[in-house]
């Protein structure tokens, strides 16, 4: 019996890694001032399928006693963290202070089929900021600015957010006045992986549209400006309406707020759309230029009312998610993030015979109160052993307790140093 | 649509207080020196069962799409920890470094029938200790000292950890003559739910007990000491046994260990012997003594083979486990821990005028870059109102903009104070 397929599990230096992504993560909304919740893992399957027969997998929980049991209302593991936003927000409505902003780190679940780059459970990382009535759009800037800001402190220097707004595409599709504009976006949306000529071989195949039309379609998907250029760009298509208007003035807008960011990572990109039909402005997707099989690794967007199906009240928000196990199982395949110790330990208290136990332990108290991680080796064995154990989980130091003439001494295992130092005093680097 | 019942779901000020809470317990569990692990929350059923059917009832998982799906391995969450370790150290033995010190704080399910105290899903905070062939007897010791430790830095002061060795029950009814001994056990463990009376009438009862045995076995369950006088009235039992001896031995030799910490928070308290009988020597119960109802908030104890289901090799172990969810449940509703602020915001930027805006952001990220965390008002409405902001938010410092003849200030939304401040150098406490 070995670990399901389809789940990740880590070894212990490759967690350390994940929680230093995870507690960056979290300071970085917190220096926001976004605060933290959790939902259930578990939502009624009413719930999680409100908006709709959702793409995702659901997978649905029973008891395994309670075969028969009808008393249980159907039941189903969260597949997102929005659905459950959207119900705790209309759930504690009088108990939250408005802008509600929160981030939400947690696992979610997928009945995918196990297959590379697929998980069935993973971590999202989500943040969003939801309002009554309305949101400011400088929010939409915020996203962005916030995950860049996470990648920059990680040091994934690839980072590339790419904006759009769906009233561009929209605007722009009705604009050539066709009517059902949503398939036609959903084309469009997916010409980084089916190119130009997929695009173009689908609007004429299943929207059945003359290829001049289809053309038309693929030119404002083709515009992609890492500044404010794409205005003109989709000017010179010389297609009118309202909807498109307000859609180049709030993507204008919200790059212009991103303007001191670094100019490569910032595209607007007309072709993005997100999949959701629920998201109605600004939308995101993250990638890394070094990884673009990777495809998105992060995306959210503006919507314009989050938790209609469970509260009679006009709730827009806009929001972010970071998928963060995928990224990080391709970042640690390809040694672009570095795995270091095995443990957290800083010191390891050399455990020279059985009668200095209570030595040992009294200098790993004295090293723990001024905030360092100590173990004490757990046997008197050979010191070449028990200095192998440190070398093997990564720990930095060892500690030798006094002996003969000599005072207590520490051993910097990288450089093989070894100096007096003092337990009460000794600075850990 | 609501929340699941008998899951739990905390408000942004409760969740802040059960953050403090795992970043405290995460901390001391690497003060000693333990690594991270998860797991899935997924097992294979065959795994969760491996120990033989378990009285815990267990969720099984099924793709909703998936009806009449065979190819899914049939899969449970995971009701513990500790099955899923003995898999997690079968499978990665070889990517281990032993002693295995690890701890794993992550949420576990349990089908349980929702009712008060009881949840379905809930976070557990578990260490142990995994080593080949054996583990010294002092990590018993580290193991109460380490939860002793957390419930001190968290202020929870009526803490107490009841500590009994299996051997000593065993031995004791070993040296009555009793064969079975386990069903014994079980009954003696109950002693604090059921009484002396009760114990009395199971024995007699369920086991068919004479009076004068069922009393000699209620006399040893009812030793209870602070110190190493158990022993004392062990032996006045007048009841012999090699088993008897060890155990006592044993008993004594972590207590003795323990003699540093305050001796009302650690009993000698030979009636435990904790229902899992994997256990086979130390066991511990840690209580709250101002909520005795509560019962066990956390509970361990050692094991000769952990992982005898998943792998070929002899591998003891010690740990403990912390009920976090219930715990805190308990002492939010009884006001024994203080929920404060909605919100990690230090500093609300008071936003005064649309034109102010690059202004406050600029002043938000200068304090940013300093560690805090800091959020702008959204819109420029009345100063009042995002002053009542702050303060419903339970934000500690509204900071003002410069104007007129005034450069920033900053007011302690508590004191009512407003003083000049600096950006790049306010200190906050």
């Amino acid at each position: 019996m070995t670990k399901v397929s389809g789940f990740v599990e880590w070894l212990p230096e490759q967690r350390i890694v994940e929680l230093r992504w995870l507690d960056e993560i979290r300071r970085t909304f917190e220096s926001y001032g976004f605060c933290s919740i959790e939902t259930p893992s578990v939502e009624e399957i009413e719930a999680l399928l409100a908006k709709g027969e959702t793409d995702k997998e659901i997978y649905i929980i029973k008891r395994l006693q309670g075969e028969g049991d009808k008393s249980d209302a159907r039941l189903g593991l969260h597949y997102d963290l929005t659905v459950p936003l959207a119900r705790y927000v209309a759930e504690h409505y009088n108990d939250l202070i408005f802008p509600f902003k929160r981030y939400q780190i947690q696992r979610v679940w997928r009945g995918e089929r196990p297959q590379e780059g697929r998980y069935r459970e993973f971590y999202q990382c989500d943040i969003d900021v939801i309002n009554n009535n309305t949101v400011p759009l400088h929010f939409d800037a915020e996203m962005a600015a916030i995950v860049y800001e996470i990648f920059k402190r990680l040091g994934i220097e690839s980072f590339q957010m790419h904006i759009s707004n769906r009233k561009v595409l929209e605007g722009y599709f009705k604009g050539l006045g066709i009517e059902d504009t949503v398939p036609v976006i959903r084309i469009v949306d997916k010409l980084d992986k089916i190119g130009h000529d997929g695009v173009l071989s689908q609007l004429q195949g299943t929207m059945n549209m003359p290829l001049d039309l289809a053309e038309r379609c693929l030119a404002i998907g083709s515009i992609c400006t890492p500044d404010l250029s794409f205005r003109e760009q989709v000017r010179e298509l010389g297609v009118q309406s309202d909807l498109l208007e307000e859609g180049l003035d709030e993507l204008a807008f919200v790059m212009g707020e991103l303007s001191s960011l670094p100019g490569n990572m910032l595209l607007a990109d007309l072709a993005i759309a997100r999949g959701f039909d629920y998201y109605t402005g600004t939308v995101f997707e993250g990638k890394l230029t070094e990884f673009p099989a990777l495809g998105t690794i992060c995306s959210g967007g503006r919507y314009e009312n989050l938790a209609g199906s469970f509260i009679n009240r006009a709730l827009p928000g806009v929001g972010i998610s970071i998928g963060l196990t995928r990224l990080l199982t391709k970042l640690m395949a390809e040694q672009k993030v570095q795995v270091g110790p095995k443990s957290p330990t800083h010191v390891l208290i050399v455990f020279p015979a059985a009668e200095k136990r209570n030595e040992a332990v009294q200098t790993a108290r004295t090293l723990r109160e001024r905030g360092l991680n100590v173990e004490v080796y757990p046997t008197p064995i050979k010191q070449a052993q028990q200095l192998r154990y440190a070398s093997r989980k990564g720990i930095p130091y060892a500690w030798f307790l006094p002996q003969a003439e000599k005072g207590h001494e520490v051993k910097n295992m990288t450089t093989g140093e070894q100096t007096a130092a003092d337990p009460a005093t000794w600075q850990f680097e």
